[in-house]
């Protein structure tokens, strides 16, 4: 059975379609009698099944013409399905310790059928909440945002390759111009979609509209995600985007992948480990025995900060890393023949990363701007039942993220950032 | 008659072509007998023919699949003639009095049919060298750079519309490469094609490529040019790149064109005007009467300073005006919602015109660096016979064009960038 139009899948459908396609029947054991098949979509976008056969598992994407958790009044075109498979198998081969790998895909079913992350992995974001540490994640999400970022920029790529698979991710502006609308925009003006912890938070929300010097750097950043063309970017890095256990790191969902800036996938990761920082004490809050987990919260919290300055210190160092040792390759940003002394490398690398820093720091704070402001919100603070606790640990998040977007260039280094991170008292 | 692929043309081709093709002949009066026809592409990459019929004339621009000026060894795709009418008609769109009209295109023969730009029209950059003052210059060169800028950037087309245009556009990448290589790397490092005024600039041609902080501005202003997608520029805006009359300014040849940054165009013209300021001083010594001649050419270099300021004057005067009247419109970059009282206007618009200024120098020098010491001169010092003469004017231009790159960041306004331009004494 092959369709030849679009349609949306149910169970039964589902099974049709497994079995009638070779590269994913394989993979369940070819056994199509005591499939399970559980719908677990809990994202804001597609339709996600676990498809369990006799000896196999995979998971089966669906993308549908509109925002699931919006509903069809905002629509959104399928075509992100292509894209989502595009950027995965893209970055899996640059990456394919933490890229899963993709099975099939249909373009005009907007279907990806790909490899079921068995459990113990579960969402980061949930992990986080949970207050489980993980030891390597700083490691290897470092190593993914060095590989895919370093790799799909001018740093390692022609101007021609790159100009080509800059042309063709254009194709996903439905995606991008709904990130600029959420992000940049929607925070910083009264939209309809815009909710946050009433009656606590109203008078921060209205002062996020009225910092005009917030809203020039809003501006920058959002010139440069429109325009900039840097690399091929996730576009979507925050914590929910990335499946773990205690030693796999999975990063999933690039739908919203295009060629951006680096400063914006680096910033959605750190930005929302920030935000899982400031949610902790509302968690603390929520127990009763507040001596015990205080302490066991506030190692926690360390454990967050260290992973943050983790990340980005690992991130230079194997970024730095990959350019040394690709100077002599086909990327055209910086010629050997011209930057062809140790200094000059030395000082136009310094350069780069200073400005990818704050681009980072800017993006980060933007994306916990919107989170806390915005349409979409985050389960670390959602998740705070009490109300005005969850509004106490929002609005220190925000008062900071403002800090930070606009103060970035002051800061040097990570460790500074962390510093500068209140510890809250409930 | 009917070419279903690819011929280069010679004058008997060309007759036949013209006559099968009713856009053109309808605009030589349909007689064909005393057609005459004349090849005079002067230019560095295409043939060019004037048609002169009995009722009218017009010009077929053909391109090859090599660099005209160096020939087969540096090929170069003819889908740069697709590229030059898609921009010529958008531009001319948006700014009819400076941008002729395309009569014809034809895809597979790499070839466009357009309107004469009869006498007494002449380069720009020709009459500079005569000493012609263009009283309107300014006002229309400006007025061209303000529509086709700021009408195809983000702060007047929603993100849906540029993002498509800007992937049409990433087709024409081997331009881009071209002057990728030709204005930010072919300068900074030893290339076959560099050639200077030797011995008198050997020692300036090293100091160009040893220079780190040079090669670092240029990597930053390199990185802008391929990865800012900021408005769809002509590319290759110098003062041979536009015709002129007293009364008409038409700018001509976007084959380079692609989205990427507006201070790309803006300080392509600024510079090469400034170039040319440069090259008085060694044309008065050419005339045998220093006194009458000084005086004169003393006036010229004025009124060619005075028409770099102005440009800039009445560009920034006449973009900011276009900014006012759509800032209503369907413009993405800053919704009115966002941006909506006069104090947060003004100061997103200041720092837009000053973050542009700075590219505009910034790239202005870079042109003129490359004009000195790469591949392609121009005419206004290679018209300098006497070569230590010559030198020494390229020589101050070098110097100047150097601080300016390095110093842009320096300078508020365009009258600074004047009072700094050193008066030769040869």
């Amino acid at each position: 059975m092959a369709f030849t139009e679009f349609r949306p899948l149910d169970e039964k459908l589902l099974r049709e379609y497994i079995k009638a396609t070779p590269s994913l029947s394989s993979k369940i054991g070819n056994e199509f009698d005591d499939l399970t098949i559980k719908e677990v979509g809990d994202g804001n976008l597609n339709f996600v099944y676990i498809v369990v056969g006799t000896s196999g598992s995979i998971v089966i994407k669906q993308a549908l013409e509109y925002i699931r958790c919006i509903g069809e009044s905002w629509p959104m075109t399928r075509e992100r399905a292509y894209f989502e498979a595009l950027a995965l198998k893209e970055h899996r081969q640059l990456c394919p310790d933490h890229v899963h790998e993709v099975y099939h895909f249909d373009r005009p079913m907007s279907l990806i059928g790909m490899r079921f992350l068995e459990p113990p992995h579960i969402i980061l974001r949930k992990g986080l909440i949970a207050g489980i540490e993980y030891p390597l994640l700083a490691e290897h999400i470092s190593e993914y945002m060095a590989k895919t970022l370093f790799c799909t920029s001018l740093l390692y790529r022609s101007t021609m390759e790159h100009k080509r698979a800059v042309a063709e991710f254009c194709g996903n502006v439905e995606l991008c111009n709904h990130t600029a609308r959420v992000v940049f925009s929607d925070p910083y003006r009264v939209s309809q979609y815009n909710h946050w912890t009433s009656p606590y938070l109203d008078r921060d929300v209205e002062a996020v509209r009225e910092d005009n010097y917030l809203k020039i750097e809003i501006a920058e950043l959002k010139s440069k995600f429109c325009e900039r063309a840097q690399a091929l970017i996730h576009g979507d890095l925050h914590t929910g985007s990335v499946m773990v256990t205690l030693d796999s790191t999975q990063v999933i969902d690039p739908e919203f992948a295009f060629y951006g800036p680096m400063g914006f996938d680096i910033g959605a990761f750190l930005g929302n480990l920030i935000l899982a920082c400031f949610a902790q004490d509302g968690h603390a809050n929520q127990r009763n025995d507040r001596k015990v987990f205080g302490i066991v919260l506030q190692s926690y919290k360390e454990w967050i900060l260290r992973t943050l300055e983790e990340t980005w210190t690992l991130f230079h160092k194997k970024f730095t890393a990959l350019w040394d040792q690709h100077k002599g390759g086909s990327g055209e940003a910086y010629i050997p023949e011209i930057y062809n002394n140790p200094e000059i490398q030395q000082l136009v690398q310094q350069k780069f990363m200073k400005d990818l820093f704050h681009d980072t720091l800017g993006f980060g704070a933007a994306k916990m701007i919107r989170r806390i402001v915005g349409v979409a919100h985050v389960e670390d603070f959602e998740s705070i039942k009490d109300a005005r606790k969850r509004a106490a640990c929002e609005q220190a998040a925000l008062e900071f993220a403002k800090m930070l977007l606009k103060e970035r260039r002051k800061f040097q280094a990570m460790a500074e950032v962390v510093s500068a991170i209140p510890n809250l008292h409930l």
